[in-house]
């Protein structure tokens, strides 16, 4: 089983450098007030396709031979990464084929058709995602690009907390939800190839908590369809994504549904930032005192994306 | 009639620095695309109290003497120079007094009374702003800082356009959205010293064009209680910000509600920004082809503001 090296990360900087942007780092005195501690996000959702998702994507097409990609590239996906995927095939001027989930929000199958993918939808359960990958890819011949089980796409997910560390090397904690683990993973190592005294936490829904309990057990432990909002953390660990973050990230805490709306919606409210629900994963971790900090602590927290349907807004059926 | 000169601007500059942000300017493909030219936001949506308005409050409150604040500050305001008055007195040690109209966003209302200030309700129309207004300040003794009708506020405003020229010096369009005429004014009489040759713009609602209509007649003309979505921009220009636009304004243009509601979703969901509806009534102007632009033209949008009641999204209640 292949583990991303800093090197791969290295490399995928490189290679996406033309294509994906460096996202800016946002500060806000208020999330600090209420955190306790100096918070450093770097803004994924300004990144193309609203999402971190870009850069693994990207990096995994253009690691491509000619030879191998011609058919082009498919995979299953909640939504961000197949619009990544069908971007950065787009720009290569290869096909993209995308299983998706019948209950992805409609604003993520917009996307994923707008950038020209060809999508089959199936039930959003792991077991029919990925047999209905393989029948695709039978069908057409393309590579399956995994959404997180990816040595590319690990090493490209990497590159936003390179980029955050090389920007702000004060950072001694950073925070990233994980639902799959390619962000956590790419996260951890490059966190621990940069400043390998930092410590490195993985935010997950209390609903789909499949980190934290294989990370607990050591035994790895899918969460089932879990019901969680954050829609981009419906997915679970795999044995490459489990085995980094054994060995690179310190814990995993859990959140609750209704601290994931309260922090997105005063993210909204005071940053003027649009995130999905996966990117208040840590932000409630840190609103809850889930992180243990020193004082004066400076935290960084990667900001997964802001894709969201405007028309259904969450608060608006929970109250707080 | 005191007219702020660029030096006033300049000094300005100098005096808010250490309270200011200094907002970040972004861009956007998507944006680009649609409005056939590249467009630069200057993010005043992330300055401090979630508005440009906190550049003149605070330049308006550090420019009295000791003894002159010593009673406090009072204004008239829909929401954001009340909040920003309210910061800026907070931070020197000064008392603020606030008159608001009822129906402002409650996100406003909130905001002004969280900062500290005194709140005084009245009708939401020009004439029973300035009674109440002259009535507290009988009361109290505080110094009057109109929220646009003032030196120091106007050139306060101006420093945002002036860090976006100095940023990006290749701007030969700049736009803003004109309400009572701070911004445009400041915005104008910046770009004018620093870019000569540029041409500014000021953005209104169809429903509240009095700066139209006084710039085309050459005779102030008020609108009275205008009901657009644009809260910000119910205010119409004061003879001191008529007399800067007639010099320094190349022309107004003019954006109907339904299309000011469009370019905000747009903004939101593309840009993954939160911005008011006044600040979208320039980026409505663009994508409308209200302004007339060289191919590749490089244009400057002054983004005013962020604070709006996440409760009650404007898309909601209108189709499009």
């Amino acid at each position: 089983m292949q583990i991303p090296t800093w090197q791969d990360i290295e490399r995928a900087a490189e290679r996406i450098a033309p294509y994906a942007h460096r996202t800016p780092v946002l500060t806000c005195t208020q999330v600090d007030d209420r955190a306790g501690a100096k918070i450093f996000f770097k803004c994924e959702n300004f990144q193309k396709v609203g999402a971190f998702k870009f850069r693994g994507a990207c990096n995994a097409v253009f690691a491509l031979s000619e030879e191998a990609c011609r058919q082009g590239v498919v995979t299953h996906s909640s939504g961000n990464h197949a619009a990544a995927l069908a971007l950065a095939a787009r720009i290569r001027g290869i096909p993209a084929y995308v299983v998706m989930p019948e209950n992805a929000p409609v604003v993520k199958k917009q996307a994923v058709a707008a950038y020209g993918a060809m999508i089959t939808f199936c039930e959003s359960t792991q077991e029919a995602r990925e047999s209905t990958l393989l029948e695709v890819h039978k069908q057409t011949g393309a590579v399956v690009i995994h959404p997180y089980d990816h040595v590319d796409i690990i090493a490209g997910q990497g590159t936003a907390a390179k980029e955050l560390l090389q920007e702000v090397p004060e950072i001694s904690v950073i925070l990233a939800p994980v639902g799959g683990g390619g962000l956590l993973s790419g996260t951890a190592i490059a966190t621990h190839s940069i400043s390998p005294q930092s410590r490195v936490i993985g935010c997950e829904p209390q609903v789909a908590n499949d980190a934290f309990r294989s990370l607990h057990s050591g035994i790895l432990q899918p969460s089932l369809a879990p019901k969680t909002i954050a829609d981009g953390l419906r997915t679970s660990l795999s044995p490459r994504t489990f085995s980094i973050l054994q060995q690179h990230v310190d814990s995993i805490v859990t959140v609750e549904e209704h601290d994931i709306i309260e922090a997105m919606h005063f993210v909204w409210q005071r940053m003027k930032i649009v995130i999905e629900p996966s990117s208040a994963v840590p932000v409630a971790a840190l609103f809850q005192g889930k992180i243990r900090l020193e004082p004066d602590s400076k935290v960084g927290v990667v900001i997964s994306g802001g894709n969201v349907d405007l028309q259904t807004l969450l608060w608006q059926q929970h109250s707080f």
